[in-house]
């Protein structure tokens, strides 16, 4: 194995990122529009900004300790959380905007945009150890829609290379085909596809990615294992086996060549659990876990004092279970990208490296 | 107490720097001149950039997991150590060429030079929580001089603050009077006023600095109760008692405002930690560690094995007791210039602070 060569800013903000093992037990808390509804249901009334801002802040005081990183988005969340995230916990904040913008034909495709009046300067200026960007992606999307989506996915790729920042490219699929529906046969069975396209696509150097935050490529209420109804108490015609599923991970894990972690997705957390648990054994090197681990604390808001001890203890018990469930995950230098710590080292290590290595563009 | 606003990647570094109760517990393993001639004594040869690399490495793998922060110098330290340092560790690099150019009246005075092909903005990019620049200084010395320290004082300060990143401006004043020998009752008399002096000009806010990394001001040998040879065995004629010491930190401590941590300067560890001692009930917020801590190590090179064992033993038993030792320290946000963590807030805090917030000057 050759010695793989790294930049100083990636390889610090990578271990950052990670935990002592190498593995990704990441949070998520940048959600915000999924927030906000879900906030409106537990209140009835609109979610104001001091609402999410209360919430956010708390899931950061409570549960990212657990992590080794915490996603947050810098409109709602990281003003007011900042300085309760542990300096040990590494942090990712967020550069899209929330939602999409509907597109395409019938308006069923999604465009991201960034968002406005941020930039990956900003987030490496404010002392952030990775960039996230949010992409919705259908490879069989329409040709304007695809090339959009991919625009943007290599824009902030230069800008973290520019920044010298880890960049956690998030990708998500969506039925948009009339005879899709996120729940059904037809969208389960092509999901692994699906997800198989993104990540042959993204994984592509050109888009400069460092880690991949996708999808768990099947839908396990269609796996035959748990098709009876094992996490909603809803029978469904199973469309694949546990095995197939392992080949379908084994698959994701050969695509991408960096290393990759999933996502939740707003599915409960015993159904994360499971799949964090195959993602792991089947090379994924670890979860960045939002709504999962926490949702449930929004049903107490607004009593805070509730909110606070649901997370202490059901949402610090769900973590427990999340580190139990990825303990078999690849650490990300032991990934075909890296090959082994001892083959890991600083670009152009050595008396001149500091002589070498590139400022930020514009200084001198 | 009013409010204190603090820029995000200001926060964000000096929580890292820190260890979790707001503490600096740092080493320091920047030397590079010192560390030479101490290799050139224990093996009577002129040291190479791999003797220095060799012993650099081991100290970080070995001992930086104890400290809160770890100072490296980027030419030979950082571009071997990157990876051992653990990603919890906060992370400080030095812009300052090693030694000094020798100025003024009979050569006897102190400029310092800026590492060429070296900046604030290439510790930033390359991942780094905060900046260190050695300042040699004499209130007291010819115009000419002190005016080229305070400049290059004042351009660090600004290349920090353009780039979000906490400054730690490291002071240590020298002997350069006809009359002044470092180990005499005329120099140890004169230290408090030498330490006083720097900090009032260092603290100015037109220097931007974060952290003051100062000597301890005074000299523990000539102070009345360690006069006796406490150290060194050699009796000396007292010049002042502790309680007047103490008095001196705490106007160290009055006149810094912002959080200041005592250097080791080469003495050995148990008259630092004396100094630790009396600084953190004086007011110190801790302190940055060189060669107290591990500069017995080097006895043993070049068998690496013994140096890595005395690292483990006597290296890690010597952390030990600088914890100890600095238990009494206070908190970086219990300075004056923070006034509590209920106080401590992202500057413009609030939905627009994303906007509002400063991207790389040159960057939209």
């Amino acid at each position: 194995m050759n010695r793989v060569e790294i930049s100083a800013g990636k390889l610090r903000g990578l271990l950052r990122l990670a935990d002592d093992e190498g593995r990704f037990r990441m949070m998520a808390i940048d959600q915000r529009g999924s927030l906000k509804r879900m906030i409106k249901k537990a209140t009835g009334k609109e979610a104001t900004y001091e609402d999410l801002a209360q919430i956010k802040k708390l899931i950061v005081k409570v549960l990212s300790p657990y992590s080794s990183a915490t996603l947050i988005d810098p409109g709602y969340g990281y003003p007011i959380a900042a300085k309760y995230l542990p300096p040990e916990v590494g942090l990712l904040l967020a550069v899209e905007e929330t939602g999409y913008l509907a597109s395409g034909a019938g308006e069923r495709e999604r465009k991201t945009r960034l968002l406005e009046g941020w930039s990956v300067g900003k987030v490496k200026r404010a002392g952030a150890d990775g960039v996230k960007l949010l992409l919705y992606y259908r490879h069989d999307g329409s040709p304007e829609v695809v090339e959009h989506q991919q625009g943007i996915a290599r824009k902030v790729g230069e800008e973290c290379a520019r920044h010298d920042i880890p960049y956690v490219l998030e990708i998500v699929a969506y039925p948009f085909r009339e005879d899709e529906d996120k729940d059904s046969p037809v969208y389960a069975e092509r999901k692994p596809k699906l997800v198989f396209d993104y990540v042959a696509e993204f994984a592509k150097p050109e888009y400069k990615v460092d880690i991949l935050k996708v999808e768990f490529p099947a839908d396990l209420k269609y796996c035959r294992e748990y098709a009876d109804g094992a996490f909603d108490g809803v029978k469904r015609e199973p469309v694949y086996n546990l095995s197939e599923v392992e080949d379908f991970c084994r698959e994701v894990t050969r695509l991408a060549r960096v290393p990759w972690v999933i996502l939740s997705a707003g599915v409960g957390i015993e159904e994360f659990l499971e799949e964090v648990e195959i993602a792991s054994r089947c090379g994924a090197s670890g979860f960045l876990c939002g709504r999962a681990l926490w949702k449930y604390c929004v049903d107490y808001y607004p009593d805070l004092d509730a909110v606070e001890e649901w997370l202490s203890t059901g949402g610090a018990e769900n973590f427990r279970k999340l580190y139990a469930a990825s303990e078999a995950a690849t650490p990300f230098w032991d990934t075909e990208a890296f090959g082994g710590f001892p083959n890991l080292a600083l670009e152009k290590a050595g008396p001149e490296w500091y002589r070498n290595y590139p400022d930020f563009a514009g200084d001198e």
